[in-house]
């Protein structure tokens, strides 16, 4: 604690990400990257801004970029923000919709931004229990609050809670924002986008991380009414004019244009994870049904901690959390298939120790 | 007003940036962008990052580029605090170190971004007028309040307010931090960068904006005590884990150890600065003396506003500010010298009149 600082920074616990190890060559599944790499037309969109034209800001309203993501979902562009990642989009979010508005509600198991975002701005917050397979029940999603935060899919489990249940959340709070965040919607799951049409408290937000391979170059998104665009519009605006650098601005303007590499690239990492999942639980692990580019997964024989720390000795990073309710559990990102058979020859020798 | 916003979003009056015109080629002298391009090492080093790797977060900590401002600086890279452009870096900086501490101090003619931040944060502010020759008066800057903002050089007068002034100011007020906002120093102002090792409590900030012509790419930093850039980093790390991407992080490095092209290009805009403020002076305009990459300027016989229009209609934007005080001045971006030709070209014209 410094005298000099805010005093609610003294009680910030932030997000802890996963490990980017700078020298080691290790099999990375531990942050949900995409083993592929971006589309050739982002390489050549990105070379295309790299010129003089750096001198130059950028558009502080991602106009173009905007307007095709807009064009692809029927709707507006005034319905689409866009920021420096989706952690950011939510970080604005949470901002201008749930601040002063009553206790956030979220699950108990999932991103662990969420409670980040509510100790940074003040907010309070309540967690309610997934059941016992980690299934989200909507009927809990009841009474006053100030707002609602739904993974769809849900991080770290990979389920997804279906577009019945997110319905029947917005049904029962049509006086709050409900954020769906989508960050791994791309890999199988269904999106909430088609609902917003219907529910003017629906942000859906999704990122250009995952299923379009640009972890590095920090760009997503919100869908959602224009009034609540607006709203997000006003706090970014209050805070950093241009988050979009001119590489990021052409890079995902291409990697949103190139719906094929998208298609094919999300289909094998689909496949792999089917053949992981398959693999793992012939392996006698427990693996939840995934909707995302990773699964959640234990073993009955062998703690989660040792689980990971083995796997590290193999030169394979997973993610595992350190919660009571998931300590057994952990995160696996889908990599190439060479990836997933490194990953199965090594769960395999851990676990017949 | 929406329903679904939270309160204090009501009342948010966002900064407003210069145009960005997307269509019509104009001479552009409205947002303080380097005329000449970044450096050729920044171009190549872009490239270096420009293929899958971009699926892949970056490194969080932006460990490399810390490192090298901390070295030119003399400082250890736990100084050093790295951001999405320097306005993300004050946003942070208002946030960890002016929330719930009483208001903050700055002066009445500057950055037009500070009193929205407060807004932003809930921060309460009083501004303290600069003298007739918009120059600050480091005594006004005393008794209680919750930290203190100093553009040095100012913006939009171009201004600088000299150490001893700064000193002056971080001496009456050791509890609170002192912001010195440096977006435009390295054409000709004296950082406050040396002072940190006496002053805990002062925080500089300094951007690739400007001197390094990287508008488009989105870099700022902060430097000062490690228990501020600590408060910062916990800020950050409770927003957006990865606020730069690859390209950002490897330009920036790479404009940085660049200083030869660095020095050629501040030399020919201040050497442009001084022809295009003899060549004004000429025309019977006041021109405030500046110790950044633009100038304050206003003329005895012409309203600000109709001196802008008639610019705009002759091809060359220029920033005008409503506020009362400098209604009738222009801030004028320094161009390549072909730039200046034309601008004094038109403002002859159009005070002829």
């Amino acid at each position: 604690m410094s005298r000099l600082w805010s005093p609610f920074v003294q009680n910030l616990v932030p997000y802890t990400p996963g490990e980017q190890p700078k020298h080691r060559s290790f099999v990375k599944l531990n942050t949900n990257e995409n083993p592929y790499g971006p589309s050739p037309k982002v390489i050549a969109a990105i070379a295309g801004t790299n010129d003089d034209s750096l001198r130059l800001y950028p558009d502080p309203t991602a106009g173009d970029l905007r307007q095709a993501i807009a064009a692809t979902h029927g709707l507006s562009m005034a319905q689409v923000f866009a920021g420096n990642g989706s952690d950011e989009v939510l970080a604005h979010a949470f901002n201008a919709f749930f601040r002063d508005k009553g206790p956030v509600l979220f699950a108990d198991v999932t991103y662990s931004f969420y409670p980040t975002y509510c100790n940074l701005y003040g907010l309070e917050y309540r967690t309610l229990p997934l059941d016992a397979e980690f299934r989200l029940d909507p009927a809990a999603y009841e009474g006053p609050c100030g707002g609602i935060v739904i993974a769809n899919p849900n991080a770290p489990t990979g389920r997804a809670p279906g577009l019945a249940a997110i319905r029947d959340v917005l049904d029962r709070n049509p006086d709050v924002v409900v954020i769906v965040d989508e960050a791994y919607v791309d890999f199988g799951g269904d999106s909430a986008a088609p609902l917003i049409a219907e529910y003017d408290n629906l942000l859906v937000v999704q990122t250009f991380s995952k299923s379009r391979s640009l972890a590095g170059l920090r760009v997503g998104f919100a869908l959602g009414h224009p009034d609540l665009i607006e709203g997000l519009t006003r706090v970014k605006d209050s805070f950093n004019s241009y988050p979009l650098g001119r590489p990021a601005l052409a890079g995902a303007l291409a990697a949103w244009q190139d719906r094929a590499h998208f298609d094919e690239t999300r289909a094998k990492v689909m496949a792999s994870r089917a053949h992981v999942t398959e693999g793992l639980s012939a392996q006698g692990f427990t693996v939840l049904p995934s909707q995302a580019n990773f699964v959640f997964a234990r073993h009955p024989d062998v703690a989660g901690a040792d689980l990971m720390a083995g796997l590290r000795e193999r030169g394979i990073l997973v993610r595992h959390f350190g919660a009571e309710r998931i300590r057994d559990w952990l995160r696996i990102s889908i990599g190439t298939e060479a990836d997933c058979a490194a990953l199965l020859a090594a769960t395999a020798d851990l676990v017949a120790h």
